[in-house]
């Protein structure tokens, strides 16, 4: 196993959001009822023990998230994490040990992996795009194409496969596209109108389609000039033409040969979209293992 | 385009439960400051309009969610639908038409483009899926493998998708897995167990892995029997065995063919958890028009 | 005391739904200042001590809400259940003994006795009824007719006083009734469409007021027909014409009486509105003991 | 009709408060998928018209509760009523009319008839006592024996059926009990306590369960003696010892005719648990007429 | 130190509502992602701890709060206060000692010291007017003049500084202002309609501003009569006019002096809007001490 | 009237932000029960109308929020801002006017001055500190020091008066302040890591206490350089040092006074804990005028 997350740790999302979201979840799956199926056929006091295990190869991201799932359901299940988010795995590592009530295990099991098995997707997906970029000083981004409500953990995710994250949304950063030049009259004008509404802790990111609102863009000063749909002979002229004054952001439609290729070009960040709108599951599951006696 | 969700009609789900995800969605994009790039360099009376466009070819799923993405976001926006849920669209077709206060509009755009992407995917891959089994009178099913918070949603999408839904969760179907077995001392005692314990209205499924298992199964009397990882021959001798006693469902990493065969072999009905957890999104995007004048 | 829950167990609801009525009642009698006579006058490191003692004849049920109600106003509170839900007791018995922070006793005090007055009266009803059809096959059904925000601890009520629930809402179950069936174009159309639009998980159920709609209904195939406001020998009739083909409920106005008449009659449910809408509540109180010292 | 409520008007609780219950009590009965039947056999653009008509004599309360179920279900739906919270009606008088999308009504319907029976039932019997005490200045009162969630409307109706309220809670009123009593070193130091903990603004109840307590109380000097289970013999001496240095109001296994003796003994107020805890619904129905054409 | 508060204890508002403000104020301030400094630069092991100190002179409030920021933040911090609200402390008094998780430690610091300065500041401007009018039997009063969403934390506070409560808010007393005078016929139909129209908890207040209206609120009979805009002279002549048949309340930009001269003037309470509008925070630290080692 | 927001627009916060702050506000002081006084004496056709007026001179801020209060105790309420916020008044101005049912309005009166009151104060403070940088390039910043659960509000009004915000909390911006510094090895390690840990769309500050420390942070590259408690030669001196490689700021017990210095010192921004945390309301009152008929 290697770590995509790397030595400085890698932080979970605030953990009142997190219980906000694994609630939300585990009360859509059980309902006011709860599990009726455990109700009629699983004593009171039978105990349950078992090993999440991951049925593919990718990079696991979740495990806090699983844990707080099990927690939430019944403070009695013990889940002990075997390996780290951010981890690259085999098929067939075991990822974490889970052992308590049978009913309360069996009521928080799919849940559980369906956290596990899409934030996991994520971040292999991101791994692959991270080694894709890897030996040059280009950074893989996030987007806003995140699924309603999970952004919090689906930019977690991100990190775990070795990603970094864009803006959490439209709060924290100013990004002034071309929609925004239109009604702002112009590139340098929107820049400074950007400047003067916003404090000095907030970044402010413009978009560039051509060479030429590359160089006007550079010239307004903003953070950061997002390079958008341009191909890696632009791109790598686009980043000349900058020369340092910005930091630079290349996207649109990036599958892992075009962000080789703009990495090659010089750009400083490449942002993904499909990391988080079109990432599928990694296939995880609990395998159960006989116990006897009550809980 | 054709529609995938015939002439009955596809019932959206309850409107508080859509609002408050899409309160949800926008909070996490909007957060306390809102939209800062369009409050710096957006006049507050400026007017957008656009249209939504599939940029692929697809199956469509969410148009009233984006509705009220818009709608909550500023009751002053217009949404106005140009086809419905369940339509088959080719690329460049025109979904929708928004027109308002362009701050609103703005600060809408990316939660009402994620949920039609997302619900769009997922409808897109049940109409494979759907199309893969038509001929036969074999239904294609989702399952629990859903995205954290968005089970109805997805369920929807998948009726939009010319698909039919599982159990919505644990609390309103009985459905005994092998787990459960173990500690209920086999199918028959599990079975009477679970008709004791629930109402009339609740629908007892029994997983069966052997076709010794589908015999105990038949005899116990479920409403549906769940036939996992079996091939197509031993489907169809399940099939057989069962004899119109119960439904049939067959489960078990389902691709397309797998479906086709499954459905071939006689099952009832073939649930698919890729549906909703590995679809890759729509490609939707919002085409601004150039608007003059104040709101 | 003997229980009516019988040897399987009696599942009670989701904890996540108990914890938030609970909560909400505990808020609407504390408000933001909290209990002001306890503030005033009981010094805080004041214990108490009492017990829950029923104070007529009843089936319980509650004892895990009103448990819930201590822990949630302290967790420093100990409660300890003399009895279990579902269990028939004497006037005099004493359910639960309780003891902790006198404050937090005395604040929850009220909020527990009235959800284990109120949920008792239910099962004390229920198991009236169930009495009454004792030596049948019939089971004893509730219906939606519960108090506004209680129905899931309602329904569990019914269930601890050997009754078994009827869908839990308008989401889990189709049940067409006269009203439908006009705009349906009859019941064969209703049922068709019915199970067209729902999957394997969900029963429908159709109601039939008359002889030859009961012959039309069964016919038809749902899972079961409603007979509503029939008298015991046009049930006997119904019953007969089903012949097996589908389950049946009586309902319509049940008192004791009629229940038992319907059951002799051969429906395999009797549906009671009057479990949850009209039971007169279980006089329960707590009994402090005099307790020395600090907390 | 008369109206028990008087010519000052009723006014109905604070509107957020009444929203929550009504929006959680749709919730538990639409859950995420909403009303499956009318999805699948009620076509979407059909209209529904009906009256709500009282089965059977009682005083009305909860109108505006249930107007404002429909309106929450679908603002299409026009609720307009025939009558006032507060009037005694009889047999088969109409209540209210309500005609809109015939899928929001039904899926309105149960929770609406749930609110107006159940707060119908509570004004009915409380009229019943409020009758029994006319002619004397003594008034009804309730207390906090109400059910879970809902003292706000249940007060609400108890003032609908010509009675007063008692304190909302523990958090408004200072009233010490017997157990109290116990601690806090007697009536005079009790009560001098809480008149020191508590401003200007706050009542100070004292309870006294036998004459000398009486005498000691009515000293102390509080605002209101709760005279608890006392014979009409014992509860004129008691008002006599009391001397109009405060109010009177007596409790304590109250029914029809002890309310009518306390009054006569001279008491300025009597409660009643029974009100808010015992009271059976009172039988209204939704009775539809046809209605063509779509909406 | 000298406690303000008394020896009879000082009640903290009610948990739930507690935990429900510190959470909201931890969530604006740590949003999703959280703490993004010290998730990038203090390893998650490390352990912090402090004291927080008065920078200045004051009367403190909110410690039980800033210990449940810290507890929210993460149950393995300890706080362990070294004072009691109430007290009346010197520059450079250690008032609670922290320590845990530095993470944890550095999340919740700026939220505790928010709470602790501002409720602080509250007390303190509180004992300031408490010891003006110190020697006589007048007590001060706080108004519905408080920050929106904190009013039972202030009013918390204000009773920590030695203040008493008016009403919490509109729902829990009557006070008849010179606005509902005007449509309501004159003071004493205005006090017999609210007589009338509430029950035997609830205060009755009238406003009177002049003493010809003071002479008719005292006929009229309520609880208390509030004296508004009055100086000493004619707060003296209204006080005898009212001849103790109801309490008095002083009020209207009071200042130190002016409820000095308003106590001596023999008013039972004095109104100070200023208490909870306008009181500067107290300047209050977390100092941190090094520590080494894991935690 | 002077407009301190400049031509540019004042954007308001996220408007579901706004709501939930307005309805915890209501709900605080309507309770469950509403506002007793209006129903008991306040006929319920009433109509009321009124002016809310300025009584100090001073910056407004908070009309959309005093606005929003009104409007979501009723709708029928109109209110007619009458000048913008950021406008700076003399006493007696008329800030909008009121009209609607008198009970509504005078439900929601207080409420809606509490927020004037309070947002108006600190706009009004900031306006003092902005007026004393004028003619600099200095802009004045808030802090994290807010009065919890408003900061969204209060960080407008800190807008309103001429200010700009700093970080909204400790997840939209890093400022690595002495504690972290102790625990991450040094302002270069510590900057570097926070550099690695966010992405480009994250501001890094980080603080400097003396000249060693900015001459080694201006080295270390981050965005802003926080100037700790320097007096104002100091203060000239470090922004020599950092010689325009980061933006600078300075903070520590200022007051216009030293604010003045600081900016006449060259730093780009002065951040002020007393715009938020000491502001005094100020003082706003709503003017009744006779009304006649029927709402």
């Amino acid at each position: 196993m290697s770590s995509a997350a790397g030595a400085g740790g890698l932080a979970a999302p605030n953990g009142a959001v997190v219980d906000a979201i694994v609630r939300a979840a585990l009360e859509e799956d059980l309902g006011a009822p709860g599990d009726i199926t455990s109700a009629a056929v699983v004593p009171a006091g039978a105990v349950a023990e078992g090993q999440i295990v991951a049925r593919e190869e990718g990079t696991i991201a979740g495990l806090p998230i699983a844990a707080r799932v099990f927690e939430l359901a019944d403070p009695a299940v013990r889940f002990e994490p075997l390996c780290h988010d951010g981890d690259h795995v085999a098929p067939g590592t075991a990822l974490a040990r889970v052992r308590g009530p049978a009913r309360a295990v069996l009521a928080a099991e799919r849940t559980a992996l369906n956290f596990l098995g899409h934030l996991s997707g994520i971040a292999t997906l991101t791994a692959r795009f991270a080694a894709a970029v890897a030996g040059t000083d280009t950074r893989i981004l996030d987007t806003r194409k995140t699924t309603p409500g999970l952004r919090a953990l689906e930019k977690y995710a991100v990190r775990a496969g070795g990603g970094s994250n864009h803006r959490m949304g439209l709060h924290d950063a100013v990004l002034i596209k071309d929609n925004h030049l239109a009604v702002a009259g112009g590139v340098a004008a929107a820049v400074r109108a950007a400047r003067r509404g916003v404090g000095p802790e907030t970044v402010v990111e413009v978009e560039a389609d051509t060479l030429e609102q590359v160089a006007e863009a550079a010239e307004a000063g903003p953070d950061v000039i997002l390079l958008d749909n341009m191909d890696a002979a632009t791109l790598r002229r686009a980043v000349a033409a900058v020369g340092g004054r910005a930091a630079t952001e290349a996207s649109g439609g990036m599958d892992i040969e075009a962000a080789r290729r703009a990495a090659r070009a010089g750009v400083d960040f490449v942002s993904v979209g499909a990391l988080t709108h079109s990432a599928p599951h990694l296939n995880v599951a609990l395998d159960f293992v006989p116990v006897g006696g009550a809980a």
